[in-house]
């Protein structure tokens, strides 16, 4: 049986929410991957020291009781969750203080995606530049949900003027374009020497065809939308070829059933619990798995300057049949199997 | 109270169903109607003179039923319901025979929409010629489903040859590009003599911002999906000026609420009881209430060579808020209040 030997791996992109839905996705992140990058769009957003400590807690709270539970089987209990602040307009003591305690700082376009009501309106040079010093000095990466409020093929695109005015004003911060999903974003990579990218597995994977095509299906739908075939090819191209200055992150979004198959479904596709099977099984596909390590770790360690605990994941070449919920969440490939299996071997 | 009196309007494009189904939707066109072209999309597909008689039979049973409801107003009880065949390689003979029965014969893509898994294959101008020269002789327009198999955005633009094909070789064969929404269609409605349009109200509307630019928005998923704004506007420029070669269809395609908010959402937009005074709003904040005449019947009139008997329908611009459900459907702005109401007096 074909496998793979993955060290290490990270998502450095991963919503995991809060309460009950905490408890129920954490597990599924921690299972496989050695840290995650948390973000802070709860309600309310992540935004002092005190509510970064208390969520990572929280985080740590929930893995430490399903470790005890018998239907999750840890690979390894170790994991970090990486925190970050939602972005605000912060002053340097604040920064100061909190650096050690976060690995990033979220900014969110106002009312973009989920839970992002309280991010930026305006992309004021000057209103910024104080935060994004501070960061640049205290070598804080900034992550950047990339969209302008236009039509919503385009608002991906229309936003590579925010990112060149952001590297090239602050070229020593490292800015971080998340979840890329356009041959734009691909290609404005190369042009800044601090612009980096996560790319998603399902982008990798969907255009939006298997959105909207068909029938329509809100367990693919999510922010950015799954752009054209063009643009997927481009992700491609990085992804397998593991561009080093591009990580996965999962952007793993959990939503209730409820609030996905109904009249207004909110945007999310929950990938934790397979993103790691896909990934192998698309690298391999492309005869690409010599790459995939740089992909799901090494990259994101050099990027953020990280170095996770020794942790060993092997995928083995089985089939695995994607649960059709976990907990009150629909996964993506819900009840469909998928090629590659996590064999917890040591 | 702003009133406008429409004589005779007319649906050039509807969807009625079967069954239940029928008996719900059925009244709530007949009653601001004087007609609609039924499509032919059964389970199985209507393609007999048996399938045609049987299904208008079961149609006026439908609306005589309802007459007697007390919970359904009719304006005039007269109503026609246009019926058409779903196109097949039909031979002369039967063409002959079924004539005077339909107002047109619809043709599909094989597998393109709801129902269509027994559309046409392949595009092949011999094979199709015998039917659509008889068609041509006997003057049975032609209504077209017009997408190709592509990417989802691009695949009525992508169509525009065979609507070229069809247009060219058949000069004296109505064809009418259904549902159209593209700029491209638009375009070239011009170009050939034979060439029609039907448009909804609903791509009068939406762009797919409002299917998938906030929250996903299962009601408003339709085929074609809704496109771009440059779209909306070319279409917008057709219908409010009366484009004489194009009609009002509504596509109103009713599905129960159950295949709609799900994993997997049936494509349709269910507009019937609210098509006529959304209408009247659009053409009335374009200033442009009096081609509206034009565009809800007296081209489709003349296109069609049809003399609807005497009906009068009269709007006012005094608020009706949606019913949340017609039976099992939801309708397009479904709890909401639109600005003009249909006036059932004299």
């Amino acid at each position: 049986m074909k496998s793979h030997t993955l060290l290490m791996p990270l998502d450095m992109h991963l919503h995991l929410r809060d309460g009950v839905m905490l408890e129920t996705v954490a597990p599924l992140t921690s299972y496989s991957f050695s840290g995650a990058v948390v973000m802070p769009n709860l309600v309310p957003p992540v935004t002092t020291k005190e509510d970064v400590i208390a969520y990572k807690k929280r985080i740590n709270a929930a893995l430490g009781r399903v470790e005890e539970a018998d239907d999750v089987l840890m690979v390894d209990d170790f994991f970090e969750p990486y925190m970050t602040l939602f972005y605000q307009h912060y002053d340097r003591e604040f920064l100061e203080d909190v650096v050690d305690d976060i690995a990033a700082v979220k900014l969110y376009p106002a009312g973009i995606t989920t839970n992002s009501e309280g991010g930026v309106d305006s992309f004021d040079l000057e209103t910024m530049r104080p935060t994004l010093e501070a960061m640049s000095d205290l070598n804080i990466p900034l992550c950047v949900h990339g969209e302008s409020d236009g039509f919503v093929m385009d608002r991906e695109a229309e936003f590579m003027s925010v990112y060149e005015m952001l590297a090239s004003n602050f070229p020593k911060l490292k800015v971080i374009m998340e979840h890329i999903t356009t041959k734009e974003a691909a290609a404005m990579l190369d042009r800044y020497p601090n612009l980096y990218a996560t790319i998603t597995v399902h982008h990798l994977l969907i255009t939006l065809d298997d959105v909207a095509g068909g029938m329509l299906q809100p367990h693919l739908f999510c922010k950015p939308i799954a752009k054209r075939p063009k643009d997927r090819a481009a992700l491609l191209d990085l992804a397998l070829n593991a561009h080093p200055k591009v990580m996965f992150g999962s952007d793993s979004a959990p939503h209730p059933q409820h609030a996905k198959e109904a009249c207004g479904c909110a945007a999310g596709v929950f990938t934790a619990p397979i993103a790691l099977q896909l990934l192998c099984e698309l690298f391999d596909a492309n005869d690409k798995l010599d790459n995939l390590q740089n992909f799901v770790s090494d990259n994101a360690q050099s990027i953020y300057g990280i170095c996770p605990e020794f942790k060993e994941v092997v995928l083995v070449e089985s089939p695995f049949e994607v649960p059709e919920h976990y907990g009150s969440v629909v996964p993506m490939y819900a009840g469909e199997t998928i090629a590659w299996s996590i064999s917890n071997v040591e």
